[in-house]
């Protein structure tokens, strides 16, 4: 390959790059924190891609057919933020002089929602470039649709920027092998390649032959000199015409010109000051902190405006000869508002038969999908016990964009981080598995919390009544570790009725996340459960008759049994509310007076639910009110599993009745 | 490759092949629930390995110098069952009919400690292919070991029976391509390669070139067809003089001779009596429930007898001839005894002094590995900011498997489980990344708490006090899910004194899971922490001078806090007692009286922890009683980030004040 060494690059080039490089280490110098190795040595990547390639408008950061720029190592946060700067995004010198300061435009890793053309936030490993196969599989989706209805409005590249701990990251793995089997042949991932981790070398714990690997994904490669800038725009120029999705591997030094420069000392700590004053020397920038040179600023902005202007204009102009339901849908998906439009629910419930929780699930996502084509999901592997195929649509697949059943494998937390991507594409979406497996998506679960996505999980076989599947099969800590979560609203509803409210409840919102979780068995569609009252979060199921002697909350499955024990304690001469807590987080946004008006003070209350007592405290006064798993279960009979726990009504009865005495 | 068809292989090995399959799919039948799919497809594999293979003495099944073999594919238990039964184990025909019953030996997944025989529980996939290169990384060092003292005690192999779902999640590609590097070759891995999964055509989600892949991991392969014994016999013969680990795809059919052969709806559907009739019919078996060729069954015990007997005397006699202490060390690691045996901590604290949490615990850590040579741990690519390295020890690596410092890489996931199979070996070891990051291995955790192991786990940047690195490295929600994780003991020293005593505690401990979580900065070794009081969860740090007006509890960096708080507070006229409260669930296992000692009836508690409200909602009366965290935090100076939230000392002792009054 031809390597064009240093002094012989254009020097307009080599001077934007430079500057990149010396923002970001002056960033880093400033809040004294931040990683400097990989700013240095991949700032030619980000120069090519923002300057050659990406089709942006800066000062239209949302525009809806952009091109997606993903930092998977967002370590490099920084260098990112140089670049915006740079390429004309809203982002001041002041901005980047507050870098990890508190409430800034420029925080230590970068967050949606913060700063204009970040597109999502990352950190944590392998996130990024998973969630960017979201993105890909969500564009191609986009595109077909409009193009069957004669309309060009969808035609973009996903782009990551990705690090060897990104690969490392089984998540990664998951979402690669699952883009090449869909042969996204939109997305290309470049890779710095600085051979050179936190610990010190890669090749002590990561000798993966990465060509290989990426063939063996059905993906294609190519590797470059990262110091060569005519070889990287030629390979990302030849990625884009690729019928396969691209690896490239861009070959850098870690902290390039710094004293460190190879090692990992260079990784995630600040440089000395003489290290600085001779970088600058290297790269001919004087040494004050934050200088730029406007001459490269303009440049960039230039050589972003030659290629993108008239594009934009024009698209903009194709935007607006379109219908308005057309124009109204696509204001909407700028805005991010993810509610879909339709949520007549039409599907009639037979009271006092019994269903599946899983079951009423699947009819309600069924009757949602049928007018609402921004709506679609999978899951991972469990479609047919969860019961999420969209029966009307077809398979996602290579040959078939249009398709809205996602059928992820096996990969849970794969299919975690592309929910994300595809929600931030403007797609509503969901996925489903065993809420015991929900383990397996939490850290992309918690991105999505992060940036408030309206992803919606399917988590069944919620409970120890999973039965003979056995304890690795029982989720005993996941519900308490859901709600604990911060923005995300958990819902457990009890019977058909209060599945069709809590859906109601979901599809209507914009943003936020939303797990729903549905029992695995069969329970009574209830004459007193409510579609409406889900809302609240909590509501009275069963009043008492006068004199009230104590109240039982419970949700999903157990409301049946909490109905019968306040059935039989009844006819033991005690006063019984049976309230039904569906959502708890929605429960705590309501005004005091209602939540007064359920729980009045100074009446015993005791709770029913199948799962960790950590949830339930704060609503008992002692810790022996709560009928609540904090063991594993066991493999058996549902009934035995739920009797093993004091799951009946003859040991609940017993039980209230001693306390009540 | 040649192909022996059905007719033409030898009758006692087909015969014993066909009992395996017909007491599989009798025991789904008769539990109503099961995976019939793989039984009927792998029987094969297991009778080769087993019968022809495995080093293993049924009457001895702890056997230390035994092979061992993992069913990752956990849902073909029942085929693991049928083959332990078959090959002499003590398991009987009444076990096998209790199959999925409750306190049954033969539970729905494989159990670790429930059936003799069963290395670790599995049914989450990944999971068991990733523990075994634990497995495989704990013999070599056993092994180099021993022999280093020239004793030849330890010398076998680590058998995987995986399934496409093993391949597709994440986790194992983490632990396959570490396992690569470190050319673990006495790992084999055999692959049911059906081209089934639950949800339908394994190539519908996954495409992967294995044989590629896992070349391109540094692995060896080899394809076999599943029915020709004579080939996987040589397969494994073959893999076992490798100088790599050896990936070998044996094709199957799923389902076979069922009615439904090839198909997913045989995967974990029990089949129709007409079916099994029918199967029985291809088989030549007696169509009766159970019906067991006691001819085959000695076949079978005596194929392993012929290959085993001599060398498990010989072997029995070689540890009779050695001194007393290796034969103690060998009971003690028979019995999973994990304990430490030297707890001897000389590291002096000085007093009134500050130290970060993680840098007395790097002390600790290596004043324990000096004395300890079955303690060994590492970090997924942050031993140098958790400090975790042994210093005087070297790493782990191909070349050098007497090293105690394990580089994992930024392989999360795969660590939890490696650190199952390092434990389920005999050897301490603990794991460490940051505490956000915990949500990564929680799948391996949680397995690790079912089956009570002794791992340790050191989880740093335990609260939002990380500051600049922002809120997808500030955990809010991973310590109540790691509180809420049954049978695991979570610490959170509040400084060297504190740490001290944890890691007597958790070193003496001969089972069971603990997680030690550091902060980042630096506190002050304070003189009234206690550290053989960490042994009751929670004890007075200070006491009030008289009449007590309210208590605090506190853990971790919070605890300096609430010391300034109280003084605070009683300089306005309180009377205060401050509680340090390293382990809640320790303090949770006290006498009532110490707890009513600690806590009295009646006293306002408050708490004080930069951590979920879930925690601690048992502990107060009122939720305004709790000054925690339950949003995402910022990226910023940790002053500033943790004054958003409240925690400052005029804010608190403000809230308290108004809360006393």
């Amino acid at each position: 390959m031809f390597l064009k060494p240093k002094e012989q690059v254009d020097s307009t080039e080599s001077k934007i790059v430079d500057n990149l490089r010396a923002l970001s280490i002056d960033m880093i110098h400033e809040a004294n924190s931040g990683h400097p190795g990989i700013c240095l040595g991949a700032a030619p990547i980000l120069y090519t891609l923002y300057a050659k390639h990406l089709r942006i408008q800066p000062e239209d950061s949302k525009w809806l057919n952009r091109d997606r720029f993903i930092l998977s190592a967002g370590h490099a946060s920084s260098l990112l933020y140089a670049t915006l700067y740079m390429a004309g995004f809203p982002l001041e010198l002041e901005d980047l002089k507050a870098f990890r300061k508190i409430h800034s435009k420029t925080p230590g890793h970068p967050e949606y929602g913060i700063t204009e053309g970040v597109e999502m936030s990352t950190g944590p490993l392998g996130e990024g470039v998973s969630s960017a196969v979201g993105m890909a599989i969500a564009e191609a989706y986009l595109r077909e649709y409009y193009q069957k209805k004669n309309k060009n409005l969808f035609h973009y590249y996903t782009y990551v920027l990705c690090s060897d701990g990104d690969l490392m990251e089984g998540s990664s793995y998951e979402a690669f092998s699952l883009a090449g089997t869909l042969k996204l042949n939109q997305l290309i991932v470049l890779y710095d390649s600085n051979k050179i981790s936190l610990d010190g070398k890669v090749s002590q714990t990561y000798t993966v032959d990465l060509e290989k690997y990426f063939q063996s994904l059905n993906w294609n490669t190519i590797t470059v000199d990262g110091e060569d800038f005519v070889a990287l725009d030629n390979a990302i120029t030849k990625a884009k015409s690729s019928n396969l999705p691209t690896f490239i591997i861009v070959n850098t030094t870690i902290g390039k010109y710094s004293q460190w420069e190879g090692s990992n000392q260079v990784h995630g700590t600040p440089l000395t000051e003489e290290d600085i004053t001779s970088i600058k020397n290297k790269l001919n920038i004087r040494d004050i902190p934050f200088t730029v040179s406007s001459e490269a600023k303009e440049e960039m902005q230039a050589m972003i405006q030659n290629r993108m202007k008239k594009e934009y204009e024009n698209w903009q102009a194709y935007v607006e000869s379109l219908d308005d339901d057309t124009k109204q849908q696509l204001v909407k998906m700028k805005e991010n508002d993810l509610s879909l439009d339709h949520l007549n629910i039409h599907y009639e419930v037979s009271q006092d038969e019994t269903e599946s929780l899983r079951e009423s699930s699947h009819k309600i996502l069924n009757s949602l999908a049928e007018n609402n084509p921004f709506f679609l999901g999978g899951s991972a592997d469990l479609s047919s016990s969860v019961l999420t195929r969209l029966d009307q649509e077809t398979d996602y697949s290579s040959e078939n964009r249009l398709g809205r059943n996602l059928n992820y494998g096996v990969r849970e937390h794969a299919m975690g981080a592309i929910m994300n991507g595809i929600s931030l594409s403007g797609i509503r979406n969901f996925g489903s598995t065993y809420l015991a497996f929900s383990d397996f998506l939490k850290p992309s679960l918690r991105l999505a919390c992060q940036m408030n996505l309206a992803n919606i999980y399917l988590f069944s076989h919620d409970s120890i009544s999973v039965g003979k599947d056995g304890p690795t099969h029982q989720p005993i800590e996941q519900l308490v570790s859901l709600r604990a979560t911060p923005n995300l609203e958990v819902y457990r509803p009890a019977d058909a009725n209060e599945m069709i409210g809590t859906y109601k409840v979901v599809a209507s919102k914009k943003q936020g996340p939303s797990a729903i979780l549905l029992g695995r068995n069969r329970t009574k569609v209830k004459t007193n459960t409510s579609i409406n009252d889900v809302s609240k979060g909590a509501y009275i199921v069963k009043k008492e008759a006068n004199q009230l002697s104590a109240i039982l909350i419970a949700s999903g499955e157990e409301l049946d049994l909490a109905l019968e024990v306040a059935l039989a304690l009844e006819q033991k001469g005690y006063q019984i509310r049976v309230i039904s807590m569906p959502c708890m987080e929605l429960f705590q946004k309501q005004k005091p007076s209602y939540q007064q008006e359920l729980l009045p003070t100074g009446v015993k209350v005791f709770v029913i639910e199948a799962s960790s007592s950590y949830s339930w405290n704060q609503y008992v006064s002692n810790q022996n009110y709560l009928i609540t798993v904090d063991q594993f279960g066991y493999s058996g009979e549902k009934e035995e599993v739920l009797a093993e726990f004091g799951f009946t009504k003859e040991k609940i009865v017993e039980k209230i009745e001693t306390l009540l005495r």
